[in-house]
């Protein structure tokens, strides 16, 4: 409900941010310390995601499976940079049936450790491979300092496994699934994203290579949408992870994993939302359209809706669209009450359009007059499929634009801490983590990613003014 | 792989159900005892089961959300059956982020609590009502002797949770629930049960009233296939669920829970599988037919390739369609794989079949010359989707035939114990718990359910004699 305006984007964010997760109905905070509920409404958006990347993941030839939450202790023990990473933050189940257990169990913060136990079991020969595995779950991580959909100690997410004969496979997986994940936010979630390889200081605990998506929020700090990691023979080492090969011999497998979560709607809301709340990309939203009947009287009410039905009738099979008939809410209110859930298209009929033979539609992403539209009610299920696609290109455009007017290449270091300060600076780095490091702890900024495609001339780092290895982008970072 | 044959079915059911699960691939124990990984044949058939009961759900209004696995354990304690039912099975969190939890967390059992906890917030006014969620995750509880499937330390499910404002609606409800499921099960897996009552004694803890769906598997043992509870106000007022109503005077609402499981896919293996291995309901089957290439050199193996592709493209659209082109496995070897893996219908393209303009069909649950024909390449996504359909109606009257010659009523107690000996007993019964209790020591058989529709003549209870309350279905069960 919106009785109440929001926070202004401008001048607080994370206020606004906080403010609209819970009026917007997208999530609330669950009983226990940084645990989180998704409601209906936000899980329809997470639905959507998965639907998205499912079809994405079925067609490079993935298929889904089921493993237990629970993994034994000693596993995650296994592979030293794994333990270093993950220890911290363990949740750990110590009694089970009234007893205490002789080994606790961690519930999974992810699941390379039983995954590899059992693909060690599962793989024998060159014919078992590649194994192209990807899991739907939820994991747990003890994080201290939490914030809806960004960073709740249990998250939904997808995590792929994959194993190959060869690390050119894996490497090809990894990048492969790295284009998916970049295509799914660009072209359904209207999330246009930097990409690049992690520096050493911020791979994946375990990973020879993380690659990862790099999104500018609204208040242009950066969020990791998606991870996708080649993780060389690590693993397979550390879980004896081997096959037979055409020669007869035993070889150890290369694996990679890959994961997106719900914090990628926390994504969508800070890359679309406005001061009036959510902004949903067409190919996401729950409601596509909504519409709000418009009647003062009985005689009103039934012309109304007698051609709201009709209409939702001729939407329905191409358009997920709403009818709001609450009676004991003004029109008005519902107008407010919707552009903050984010619908797209709000689509207004009244005793006038009846008679016209015409709806009203406004557009969410265009404010005021300009963002409305009188619309023949014939042939409106193509007009209103027309609409949603400018609207979703809109989306991109406008993110687009408002990522590359905020990231700039920075003449020396003074220019380069004002860029961070508000924005995202492309600058050269030398390589050493000593460099990440001051220039951390000085501006908050970090290494988001390094682009696979570099520009010929590297320049010098941006700290230390050394020759630069390569260009990357510095961020401040959810 | 199906190098040795099955344990078989009539000489050792458990054998058979233990071996054909690991063996078709549909489920391998987890490295924590009791757990369950789901290989991705089996997940597959879960996501079929998801897909059909999501759909159902979404058609009667029901939304879904996500909830937190972790519940505070005060949560637990406060609906005083629900505490005695699920205490000793929980797992307990106590260590967090290498600390030590003020107050332990459990790892959900089921969600009531916290369902309860949380509509107390959300739910404020009768406008808000009914809340119509359901969630899709998985469970623990603490079990000792574990079965693949069927009883496992965690499992995956459905949990429905909805809050009314009127008994009558929270009972109309759980009977649309329980209709659903019983929808469901007869029309998409081909599993007819018997549904009813729960007696007291096997009643939800905390439900003043369970329904169930019970199906007969091969070894006419019974299995408890959905449950549906009406939970009156228990849970409302353990975590106080109140609404204000018309008159604005502050009421408790009414709630329900309805869930069913992975425990579905064991129903359904042993439902209709047979010496060979499964048999699939082709509405429920992963690959609803394979494709079997033969050929004996690159010649043959040209143009066989060449039908099949085409075949396969044909399918595609309205089958679910597996070429099996494994090079080094002989098709009589892959008979049998899919045999045992329970394809509904097998297709052989042989140079003989492209010359002829045919293809060699053969069903998985008619065995040899009877179940196979032969069939014209033109027109044979009709005869496919025909015979697939004819397969699913077979599947459902065999499974109903069996049931139902097993199912019988008893003359006297000496002839009600030789009916549980091998089958269901549909008996009198006087509605004491101690006659439940007797008969269970003596004959292992437990009430399963009470049906809804009696019969007009109740008779007397089959172990005291005594004038029977009503007749209910006696049996053994999982």
């Amino acid at each position: 409900m919106s009785e109440v305006q929001l926070p202004s984007r401008s001048e607080d964010f994370n206020d606004w941010y906080n403010t609209l997760v819970l009026r917007a109905d997208l999530a609330d905070y669950g009983p226990a310390r940084g645990t989180m509920i998704v409601k209906p409404y936000g899980w329809a958006l997470w639905e959507n995601i998965q639907q998205a990347l499912d079809r994405r993941f079925k067609a490079t030839g993935h298929v889904n499976a089921g493993f237990p939450m629970f993994i034994p202790k000693s596993f995650i023990d296994r592979e030293a940079s794994h333990v270093d990473g993950f220890s911290p933050e363990l949740a750990v189940v110590t009694i089970g049936g009234g007893k205490q257990l002789e080994e606790p169990l961690v519930v999974r913060p992810t699941s390379e450790t039983i995954i590899g136990h059992t693909y060690a079991k599962w793989i024998k020969s060159y014919r078992d491979l590649p194994v192209l595995i990807n899991l739907w779950n939820s994991v747990v991580r003890w994080e201290m300092r939490t914030k809806l959909f960004l960073r709740t100690l249990e998250f939904w997410w997808q995590e792929g496994h994959t194993a190959h004969a060869t690390y050119e496979e894996a490497q090809a997986e990894t990048q492969q699934m790295l284009d998916v994940y970049v295509d799914f936010a660009r072209n359904e979630a209207a999330v246009p994203a930097f990409v690049g390889r992690k520096s050493d200081s911020e791979r994946f605990p375990g990973a020879d290579l993380t690659y990862s998506m790099e999104a500018m929020m609204g208040d242009k700090k950066a969020l990791q949408a998606a991870t996708s990691h080649n993780l060389g023979q690590n693993f397979a080492r550390a879980f004896d992870i081997q096959y037979l090969d055409h020669n007869n011999e035993m070889q150890y497998c290369w694996t990679t994993s890959w994961g997106l979560s719900t914090r990628f709607i926390g994504a969508m809301i800070m890359t679309h939302g406005d001061d009036r709340g959510l902004i949903l990309p067409p190919r996401m939203a729950p409601h596509q359209v909504v519409i709000v009947p418009i009647h003062k009287d009985d005689t009103e009410k039934a012309a109304v809706m007698e051609a709201v039905e009709r209409i939702r009738g001729l939407l329905e099979a191409s358009v997920r669209v709403k009818v709001d008939d609450r009676e004991w809410l003004t029109p008005g209110f519902k107008f407010n009450d919707w552009e903050l859930r984010g619908v797209p298209l709000r689509m207004e009929i009244g005793p006038r359009d009846v008679a016209k033979g015409s709806v009203a539609l406004a557009r969410r992403d265009v404010p005021g007059r300009e963002g409305k539209s009188f619309v023949p009610q014939d042939g409106l299920d193509v007009a209103v499929a027309d609409m949603l696609a400018t609207i979703q290109v809109a989306l991109l455009d406008r993110a687009t634009a408002f990522r590359d007017e905020n990231t700039h290449e920075p003449r020396d270091y003074a220019h380069f801490k004002d860029i961070v300060n508000d924005g995202f600076a492309f600058a050269g780095w030398c390589g050493g983590a000593d460099c990440e490091i001051a220039i951390k702890a000085d501006t908050k900024a970090t290494n988001r990613c390094i682009p696979l495609e570099q520009p010929d001339e590297g320049g010098s780092c941006i700290y230390c003014g050394q020759t630069a290895r390569e260009r990357v982008y510095f961020a401040r970072a959810y």
